[in-house]
């Protein structure tokens, strides 16, 4: 919960008065049936305690991700998870590449000591490039990484990424990899590094369900961790019965719903391709990364012209290095994506 | 969530196959039919993230209990906000009475540093006496509170409540009350003191959904507090959506279920009077308390031999001060407590 006006997300539709929310990347085509069924049922047996040890949810997690379940930890969505492992670690030196999701550095203010921001370029479409290798010495202690990035949806480029991981391994430096967006990526442009990891490594792997099943209001994410004692550690520091019965129901539900999944991430690619050709067609400046938003750049005053017409946007003007015109987008429905080209068209003047 | 098999509390019936539940002190009349309904509501909408100021339930919460909105906190389960109560005051010097909820003492090791354990006595039937006040000082920084107590039920005298008050403005102590069993103590037999706080007072009252209106799955929990001060550091140290969306519409509901609350608190009253019958009967010791459960005394092994049965009840003898055959059991339904009392007789040989 939060008290005041300083929510610096997507996704507030409780301040806004809107049409349409482009704002949160959460899957357009809704939530699968037999999960809002799950929940559903789930009321039924709402008087007894959730599991605390999260059993069948990771169980079916195991077989789904191909981890041992004694190495997956299910949180009240995947923010907790973020919080959870930072005070875990509690690391002195942190590197943190900007833009990225702020959650990570609202975390590191509460239980970092040093955070580190390595400025992504611009010119370089806010990519991590090679250069993140030099900035990994003995003293850091975690590098926080998102795959594919938030906002910019741009992807580590999977070479890259080994040769981080293996510089992490010679400084024995903790490696926070957010896979959130792999599963609303496009087919074949971002994967897991789950089944490259080794024994030892000190690497925690970050997912939601969130968004690719539609289910941001129950809150479900889950984390894989080689290293037994930090998952005993971030479940010593919180409460036993953090994950409600219905978000265990539902995530049950979700990992059955392969072939759903698989439709709707056609759509959802289809319709992105029709934004980014509308979006080139309006010679509008944006940055296309893989995943199911694009960020648009240099509209200076977009946000609120956008939302005099009832289409709330995600301004990216409080993350590092971006500012007021950069807007991130979520890519919805046909129809949808239809009112906001329109709304765009009047904004600009086109 | 927790990994291993170090769970101390009642209610774990997904790793003992049982019958009958008595360990876990939720509404034995099972969820108002309104929040199963708005649970299941919930799933429709479940796409869209909870609202991070719980706007709705607080103001519902702020027209059921009479505190302003500004001064009520949300959280997933009432065990989380004790967490993010500690965490946010770190004190140096904790009073905490014993035996008592054993998540202070969880919290307190993880954020507190010293904790001074004050053995409650036996010859008392364990209930806080005037000796407390003695025990606060200038160097202590929060005093943990449990009113009616867990696992004994026992209330604290309201004058002796009003006087620690007092004694904690003097010395600038926190005092962190936990008022979860109030509405759940027989009528008139232990109060809320929301109303007779002062601007200024260092105080925190906690409450849950989850006992009244048997929602335990569903996660929801509030606190209130006069220093806004303290919200605003409970709020920073958490994500902004740790308050479900299915929970906060089971919340709105539940308020309205005032009917239906006070008919089931009239009868599991009816079926405690029942139960200390029929202990009284069968000689067993006992405390009976003001809340819906009973703590039955020195009955070595009765766990065990319960749960042979098929019946669950709460072994207390992980709590300080308490030993093997100290068990709590829950006042359930009339059907369900005979079969507790003919199981007790069973293994009683009478």
């Amino acid at each position: 919960m939060i008290i005041g006006n300083n929510y610096g997300h997507g996704g507030d539709v409780y301040k806004n008065s809107i049409r349409y929310d482009f704002s949160a990347n959460v899957n357009p085509y809704g939530t699968p049936e037999a999960v809002k069924k799950a929940i559903a049922d789930s009321a039924e047996k709402v008087a007894i305690y959730p599991d605390p040890y999260c059993g069948e949810l990771r169980k079916k997690l195991s077989e789904y991700t191909g981890a041992e379940e004694e190495n997956i930890i299910c949180g009240n969505g995947a923010a907790e998870i973020i919080f959870q492992f930072v005070e875990a670690l509690r690391p002195k030196k942190t590197l943190l590449p900007v833009p990225s999701f702020s959650e990570y550095e609202s975390a590191l203010k509460v239980y970092g000591r040093d955070v580190e921001l390595y400025q992504l370029k611009r010119e370089n479409d806010f990519a991590i490039t090679e250069d993140i290798l030099g900035k990994i010495d003995k003293d850091t202690d975690l590098v926080m990484l998102c795959n594919p990035n938030n906002p910019t949806g741009q992807p580590i480029e999977r070479g890259l990424l080994f040769k981080i991981i293996s510089r992490c391994r010679e400084t024995g430096t903790w490696l926070f990899l957010d896979e959130c967006f792999v599963s609303l990526s496009e087919e074949g442009a971002c994967g897991t590094i789950l089944h490259e990891l080794r024994k030892g490594d000190e690497v925690f792997l970050l997912n939601a369900f969130t968004k690719l099943y539609g289910m941001a209001g129950v809150r479900l994410g889950y984390g894989i961790c080689l290293n037994k004692e930090m998952l005993e550690k971030m479940c010593s520091i919180i409460q036993p019965w953090n994950v409600s019965a219905p978000a265990q129901a539902a995530g049950c539900a979700a990992l059955d719903c392969g072939v759903w999944v698989k439709e709707k991430k056609e759509k959802i690619f289809e319709e992105k391709e029709y934004l980014l050709s509308e979006l080139n067609a309006l010679g509008v400046d944006h940055i296309a990364g893989v995943a199911n938003f694009i960020m648009l750049c240099g509209l200076p005053g977009l946000y609120e012209k956008m939302l005099e017409k009832g289409i709330l946007i995600r301004s990216c003007a409080n993350y590092h290095g971006l500012k007021d015109g950069d807007c991130r987008i979520a890519v919805k429905t046909h129809e949808e994506n239809k009112e906001l080209i329109k709304a765009l068209k009047e904004v600009l003047g086109k």
